[in-house]
């Protein structure tokens, strides 16, 4: 039986890494203790991701959702796993009590939910979306909009989605030409055609909330012109619901996360679509910010998830298959498993350094993220909403990213048999793709990490981070001066870029972008396995030995990649940003 | 359109730097000339694979073949483009003239089947399997049995395939157990599974001939006791074709390459199967391994081409899609193509590298191959083979590895289009995967060149790579010390290897074999865009601006990657040589 996750590692991140128990020292979280609340809902998480979502995993991936008749069905099975999902609260676990959540940490929300995510992404999606959209009008919605909407959301009675998309302007929201037109009843008229909205059609609840952008008529173009709306599928007329003229115009054919449905949604053909607006006017995007760094976490949890079920699935087939012989042993001699053969661990090593890397940076963004929430001094929430946002976006492509390789090595040590869909790995592989692309591609998280996040109050969050790096240092027993060594450089060279922009030269800072990402991904993941492997203190037992030895692997591996990047960004080299289009 | 390839690429690459006339030139090729055979040939590939091959590619992807009472039917239109294919005289194309062939040079074969593989990977590779099959026989053979299966082989009237694997053997042919029985007739009666057949069945043609693997009874263990038979699935009885009691047993769902059959085969259920020798007693595997090295070229090429197909996807599609705008402009001004933001050409400039790269490696690979048969001097033919056993795992394995990376790149450029199967992007990315598992692994590749190839005749291979190496550099009249700078570092560690292996310590050389191969393709393809640019002497046309940016930015990503990889290797470094099971 697949574990999905690691138990063992899942525990000591949460208590020793994460330190628990300090974060439920703070007020927020004083309903809180590891034995009686956060240890049973762990095993809850463990429980229906195992035993509900898991299961049906394989037939909701081989069987899409259908749609008929302007309606779509989703998988049978998703019933159950929606009834169950409902009943565990993950809607609102993450949320205050005062409107029904649980108040749980961040922290511990986003590792349990990546038990949910590794047994069925696709299905723990429906509730992920639907708490992207309560969250946003518990944040920016009037009292009267929560009061329509909240209790539905976060219960699970119905579902909520985010429709950004539009298919003329695709990741350019600042093109968005969905319009809305005031009227006196206090609603406004929804009119406008949105793409790859996940959920945006399904038939497990009564109702669906859309939080849509557009346009208010007379709105300035670009970003500082759009709204945010809700805009329900059906809209209450005295104690019933009726059509709000939302249409589902199309779906979109997904090659992963079948069991949940990507449609293209039609507002307003027939003039009679409602929409109420959440937030104030014109600062749409801005809200929509607060829920896409939300999600933009969720998708590093995606992408870890995905990875972790496959570097399961790989670890116990080297275990189990028998093929091949250490070198030079006879041929009459039996077959050995393959996980004794050095560069079959050393596919499974790096797996583990990327899934337990990529768990535990999302486990340290969201305690920063719970931190700048809740911490009791506002020195301390104003640093850690600094670190928060520097490692968001991070936090994001690295899993995203390397969780692609990680999948796709799954896949290679099942060898033939990897390559059918007898096996899971593949399904997986294809699951994993949608993460470097959607809640912004890669491209833009490493525009958004070098344009803004690195560069942002004079450098501010890259002190914090140097701050935090160095104190993990201290604590370590182990060499870490490869660590040390790279962030001068890696301040320098922020340096130097930011004022390559300063000096007018936008496109000179940040044509590296992506080679920027990779650099601080790959530094961060190596301070995330100082911390881990700081905390295991004396611990000499074999999952110690195994958290050391793969740190020492990323130390030996990724982390000298960093010098040769730092240098490349820093000379600004041109080849593709010179190359002209006629050149191809 | 897809062009599939550029022709531009190819045209240069063949009589530039190929230096097609010098090869023409040649004895065994008197028959052609540039003008008269190669350039229409390429011209009738171009044609199957545009309006032939390509046209249905999504529909053989969409429909595999159907596996009902026992037979397997291949996608309809699989018969048409078999004809096309036969009419073109594929097969055969590279084999000598008395034999039905076009006597091509492999150069041209190889570059020109890229064209064919790009159309519908899956649709040519009935064909190529029915090559690899007939040389078999043609090189091994008895007259009796070449004059039995040669000529209809070789016309597409039968196809052909190999069966090496076994279900409980998988890479590990030395675990091969299926048996020949010899019998007074002159043939054996073979028993055995087989698994992963490609196009093991299929209802195009009226026979097809299994090139099989197994022991003859009392034969010794390991590869030393392997035999190679023909087992048609037919035989002639008379003037009719009588079942040969070969069964397919299974389907292999595979994820891609959907056109053709992957089976499960049984032979001899019913102790009625015959078989012939190939080659001599035990000595099968010798005999395989002609077949496999031509098959490994040939997984190159698949590799390269599904690369190609996918990276001219993406820039059309950069070029049409217009979206964002550069960093400033006003958001009123018009959105701009994918392809003038800088990090969009870093996506194709890269795909450019890799795929182009590929098919000027091959294009030296297959241009070995050539000398080492039809070179008129012994120790220019030595040399040549020494070249080409040492290219040939680099030129299956950095195609397949990195083609993934570039298929994975076009499917993120069409962004959340790229995600569904209404583009094509994520097809190819599923067939790309099979090339890094099938004709020996990425891990057997890595162990058969630090384990075989660069130590072979003493390191004469690595020394006479250094010269060609050199030969190129003092042609190019741009700056080439940085490759001149990595090769002594290389040869070293090579001689410290070879040391270790030496010594005793075999796991201590060959444990990181992955690093190696990366360090060695990464250093040839730089010397391979050496060669390329080279050869464009003077020119400054925009052709020759693409591809001089492309080896600058070679230069500029990736050769300054190896000496941290030579480093790695050179000091054994022992994180996964270490891990323990229990650690994980």
């Amino acid at each position: 039986m697949n574990p999905l996750v690691s138990d063992a590692f899942v525990d000591f991140l949460v208590t020793d890494v994460l330190e628990l128990d300090a974060l439920l020292a703070l007020p927020a979280f004083e309903g809180h203790s590891r034995a009686e609340t956060i240890a049973p809902w762990l095993a809850a998480c463990r429980r229906v991701a195992r035993e509900v979502l898991f299961p049906d995993y394989r037939t909701m991936d081989a069987e899409p959702p259908r749609f008929e008749n302007g309606r779509v069905s989703v998988h049978p099975r998703m019933k159950h796993a929606w009834k169950e999902l409902c009943e565990l609260g993950v809607i609102a676990a993450g949320r205050p009590v005062e409107v029904g959540g649980q108040q749980l940490p961040l922290t511990v929300a986003t590792v349990s939910h990546a038990y949910l995510m590794a047994g069925n992404l696709a299905a723990y999606a429906f509730a992920g979306l639907t708490t992207g959209a309560a969250h946003l009008i518990e944040a920016f919605g009037t009292d009267a909009l929560k009061a329509r909407f909240l209790a539905k959301l976060y219960s699970g009675e119905w579902t909520g989605t985010m429709a950004l998309t539009e298919p003329q302007a695709g990741s350019s929201l600042a093109d968005v030409t969905s319009r809305a037109k005031p009227t006196k009843d206090g609603h406004y008229l929804i009119s406008g055609a949105k793409i790859f909205i996940s959920g945006g059609d399904q038939d497990l609840t009564d109702n669906i909330v859309h939080l849509v952008l557009a346009r208010i008529d007379g709105a300035p173009p670009g970003t500082k012109g759009i709204s945010l709306f809700a805009v329900p599928k059906k809209r209450e007329q005295g104690s019933t619901l009726v059509p709000n003229d939302v249409h589902v115009s199309g779906v979109i054919h997904k090659i992963g996360w079948k069991g949940l449905p990507s449609l293209a949604l039609s507002f307003g053909d027939e003039g009679d679509c409602h929409g109420w607006l959440v937030g104030p006017e014109h600062q749409g995007l801005k809200c929509m910010f607060q829920m896409m760094n939300e999600a933009r976490i969720m998708v590093g949890v995606n992408a870890t998830a995905t990875a972790s079920v496959a570097f399961h699935e790989s670890l116990a087939y080297a275990r189990e298959r028998k093929q091949g012989r250490a070198h030079g042993a006879s041929p009459a001699s039996a077959p050995v498993p393959l996980v004794a053969h050095a560069d079959v661990r050393r596919m499974l090593v790096r797996q583990k350094a990327i899934v337990e890397g990529s768990l535990a940076l999302l486990g340290v963004t969201a305690r920063f993220a719970d931190l700048s929430e809740h911490a009791t001094g506002d020195d301390e929430r104003a640093r850690a909403r600094l670190l928060l946002d520097l490692l968001t976006p991070i936090a994001k492509t690295f899993p995203a990213e390397k969780g692609f390789e990680a999948n796709a090595l799954a896949l290679q040590l099942h060898g033939g048999y990897g390559y059918s869909s007898e096996y899971l790995p593949e399904a997986w592989l294809r699951d994993q793709k949608l993460n470097t692309i959607h809640e912004g591609t890669t491209t833009i998280q490493g525009l958004d990490l070098l344009g803004r996040k690195v560069v942002a109050g004079a450098g501010a969050a890259l002190q914090a981070l140097g701050e935090e790096i160095e104190q993990d240092c201290a604590r370590a027993t182990f060499d870490v001066s490869a660590l040390r060594a790279v962030l001068p450089s890696v301040s320098e060279l922020v340096a130097t870029l930011g004022m390559r922009g300063a000096s007018g030269d936008v496109e000179g800072m940040l044509v590296h972008s992506a080679d920027f990402m990779d650099l601080m991904s790959t530094t961060v993941v190596a301070w995330v396995w100082v911390k881990v492997t700081a905390a295991l203190g004396a611990r000499t037992d074999d999952f110690a030995k195994g958290l050391h030895a793969t740190r020492e692997y990323w130390f030996a591996t990724e982390l000298p990649r960093v010098p040769e990047l730092v240098r490349r960004c820093q000379s600004g080299e041109r080849s593709f940003r010179d190359f002209q289009d006629g050149w191809f």
